[in-house]
């Protein structure tokens, strides 16, 4: 085996721990050090990783000659800082979700990681799921048909942020799995929003993407609902799926369902169309933990020097299509184009 | 008990052998004759109501002076002439969801059933279910607190259908529903959609209602499903539910859950929001057919002379909503205000 | 086609007015009279089916020389009396589930109709569903492999019966599916059941059957639940299927899953068992009422002479079961014999 | 705070890693060394618990001064002879679940804990649990009514076993519910069970549990099914409910639904009974991990040296049942009295 990586951690909070253990645990990677502002939080840090120093310094990070890669588990708005410190110090970024708060901030940052030859992830976790993966089989050989659409709800009682509204938090989720499955460009965005009448962000919104063609995809994501769902529907031309990632066994069922059209106009005016269902198949799905792929992967990035498969410029297209969307909520729905 | 209402039917299709079957046997109403054109449906209807004689003359209803009613279950772009003749030649009318294909036409109706002292139904089913009733009672109560947001997904494999885009075949159910439990006015609409690529209609939309407030409703209805969804989520200041239409039981769940805001700025700062989440009630409901008690509701407005609860004022502003939404449909989300 | 068969019906409680529909609009069939000592029930009678004559008399059915098989849909215990009279006057029989109170009844009707070459059908309708058709065949091609067990859940708050404890009631459900998807004859029954303080009979009961072989059954049912569930787990050594007969699409899951075993004796006490599970499949059931088509069965058998699927052999060979089912419920759970 | 409770943990196979780090983490014990005769194991536990020294040698538990209480995680056969030497040596005792393969046995050690004045301690962690323990409340405050029957599924695709039957593994955790929950001591049992062809113990097994009065419960458990159920009906006079622990947030449901029964005889000849439904109320329940409390639990009581809820004397109670229903087993369900 390769030599491991050693990761620098910048961030002890709510995902910084399961990214603390992973990079523990994983024969590839090395956790070397943790970097946290907070005496509680590295406490907490210190009593569930004896041996893993900690320090309130990122400089420490920047300077440590065993560190070869930063991950970065901060807010969004600290994101391209500390990103950018780290590529100019020479290390590879491993990068909260999303890579930044700005697409100018995020463009910057895969600019600079290209020309410095250096690894730069952004932790689109989901994309990492064996859920995803067969999901992006299933669509790219072709099994659905041409897509006709997809549709996903990703509500629960979530804690309100106060800097980013709620397609940043939640609706980036659907947007990485939306682009890695289907591999496609969208070309505008409308969205509308609800916002309680004690926060300024919008705790609700309702996000359709456009492509050039009839596909088109619609999020549905809410920090003020009662009950949780993580759910998908997928339709194409031959076959039809649900994503349900509560389900703990039928995560995806596959429905042998579509709609047939007459062959001719003249049918067309008397019959409309007709709808055939078949069989439904569930796929059984490996059990491995997300992130630990995902950690395993990084690690052979910045030993090979490939790129990785949420590279900054996966991540950079999905700020652009954030930051359009909230100009889009900001405008009542209007639509808005992406920029390339 | 007062005479019975005596009652034409027009269209013995896709739901007009429901309204026959109801008109046929409650005690309030006399089912007179049928008109449909198609012979083999007249056959249909002889078959199954024995005692009833059909007619391919519509002619026929307006001059039978047994009839004070005509109910009209034909395609929506026949209502405005069928009912605009009915209101001319004295009878009531009872007529399918939507009032009418433009608004323009919705209104002319409800001034001719004024002036000519006549009343106008439109049978929007849904407000005569126990369901609805309950959320409408809820609401009205103050038990929720102040309204946050409605959400709605209303989707199967669906019949296409040639003239109307699916909003006017299934968001017209919650836009009924929203208006009847909210009794506010919206302001305006932002609505996308998705186009099937051998049908010139939306397939799929995506709807978002704008009231002078925070408060926003979402409708998501699709024709591309592969599972039949019919979820309401409603979220409100105090309390939060879920009315889900495929339950047999627990068609509503009340969550005794919220969001709590920090008293001071500082503290919001730092501390964001909590949410608390209390126990779940489902309650009881009466299992009648909501169809049954919408005719009993109409032979009454017919003998009293007071207007239905689904009149016809009702059915056009919903049809403004509708005419608003294809609208925006075509402009790719961008905002339009309802007309009053 | 061939001439009808002429029907009388005995009985329009709880059940008789599916038969009589069924009867009546089945093209191989003619509903000739009502037989119902009720004046209240045969008033409902005469409005569902305005032309079919109704009855006080027995005898009447006996003399009917329209009528050539009697329909018997009266409470348990009449059963006997009803059918041998039937038949002794030359009319076919169709009779509710269970064929009889008891199995020296039970075999005496089969005795008589054998003897008079008249059809005795009882009426086990599960039979005749998609659902169940689909299990017989799927088991009887071998796809489950060597079945190892059948676990049936049928509960639900139920109108208790004065006359029967919950086995005759629900449990010659799960009985008659068993038989017909297994074809195979048990050995043994072990029953126990809990009474309601203020009934005599056995409001919930728990039934294991046993075969010659290591194959056995067990059926749970009451009318004390909650909440309704009609749900049977069938295992084999290749594959293992849920059947919910409560879920609207997806009634029949089957799961590619099994117990491997070691080879040799040595792994067995080291590694003990490990387990498989693959793909889930769904397959799409045909939509048809259960009763629409056992209808059609009989009339063909009462046309052709040949034995219905579900005759008086196999309604009483289920009596069999229930009668010592019940005897070893009274006995404490003590295994009791089934007599051939 | 008093003294930590100092303990020496046996076993580090399947449940021993979450007794080691609930032991190491509570703040009232003191995880002190851990006995595995697995050299592998021991390394795997060196691995999580880097701070905590491992063994081979049971002597060294016994021997060290340190070590206040010993949990014995190790196979069922082996319970009494480690038990009894800790209790011997001065140490208190928290075994796995089932106490002890043998009623002889398990007495045996009570008696030893009650002479020594030593905690004997059962792990049946559901008693610890908030779903349990709301349960026990509501019942013994007389919620439900006078307690009609318990009805419970544990079934799943499971790892054989070849030393006990599944009775053994799954019922316990059922018996030890029923009897936290009711107070209760039966009198009697019936079991079933099915063989698998290739396996000696029975690998799906139905039990009914008969006590004084009208009251049993039932008990279906099984390595057999493709799907995972753990599911308790629990009926009383007044109130249902529905105990399912894998849901997550709607674990308990408690219907307001009954049997109503006439009050006179002669009402009862034609009405039978009739049966009421109202609201369901799902209680919001603490989620804290069960084993967690569990050990706080046992750390008071080696301090206060009062009883454990699941002390010895439960823990063998339950053996009893479990030996007699293995009896009733091979008897093919034969009443088997429960020895006091």
């Amino acid at each position: 085996m390769s030599k491991q990586v050693g990761v620098g951690l910048v961030g002890y909070g709510y995902w910084g721990p399961n990214l603390a253990r992973n990079f523990a645990t994983n024969p590839a990677t090395r956790l070397v050090s943790i970097c946290e502002l907070s005496g509680e939080r590295r406490l907490a840090a210190e009593r569930a990783l004896p041996g893993v120093p900690t320090t309130d310094s990122f400089e420490e990070l920047l300077n440590n000659e065993e560190i070869d890669a930063i991950a970065i588990a901060t807010p969004t708005a600290s994101h391209f800082a500390l990103a950018n410190a780290s590529l100019l110090a020479g290390k590879h970024a491993f990068v909260e979700k999303p890579l930044a708060d700005s697409s100018a901030a995020a463009t910057e940052l895969v600019e600079l990681a290209a020309s410095s030859g250096l690894i730069l992830h952004v932790d689109h976790t989901f994309v990492y799921t064996s859920a995803v993966e067969f999901l992006a089989n299933s669509i790219q050989a072709g099994d659905l048909g041409e897509l006709l659409y997809f549709d996903s709800s990703r509500v629960n009682l979530g804690l309100f942020q106060p800097d980013v509204n709620v397609l940043w938090d939640l609706a980036v989720h659907d947007l990485s799995i939306l682009q890695f499955i289907t591999q496609r460009s969208p070309i505008a965005v409308s969205a509308t929003g609800v916002f309680h009448p004690r926060s300024s962000q919008a705790s609700a919104a309702f996000l359709t993407v456009s492509y050039e063609d009839h596909f088109a995809a619609h999020i549905d994501v809410s920090w003020m609902s009662p009950v949780k769902l993580r759910r998908t529907l997928i339709s194409g031309t031959s076959k039809m799926l649900v994503y349900d990632d509560l389900e703990q066994i039928e995560k995806i069922k596959i429905f042998d369902a579509g709609v047939d059209f007459p062959e001719s106009a003249d049918e067309m005016r008397n019959l409309l169309v007709s709808y055939r269902t078949g069989d439904m198949i569930s796929p059984r799905l490996h059990e491995t933990e997300a992130l630990a792929a995902e950690v395993t992967h990084f690690a052979e990035c910045v030993s090979s020097g490939n790129p990785s498969k949420t590279d900054g410029v996966l991540g950079a297209a999905l700020v652009r299509i954030l930051e359009a969307a909230t100009t889009s909520l900001d405008n009542g729905g209007a639509p808005i184009p992406i920029k390339d």
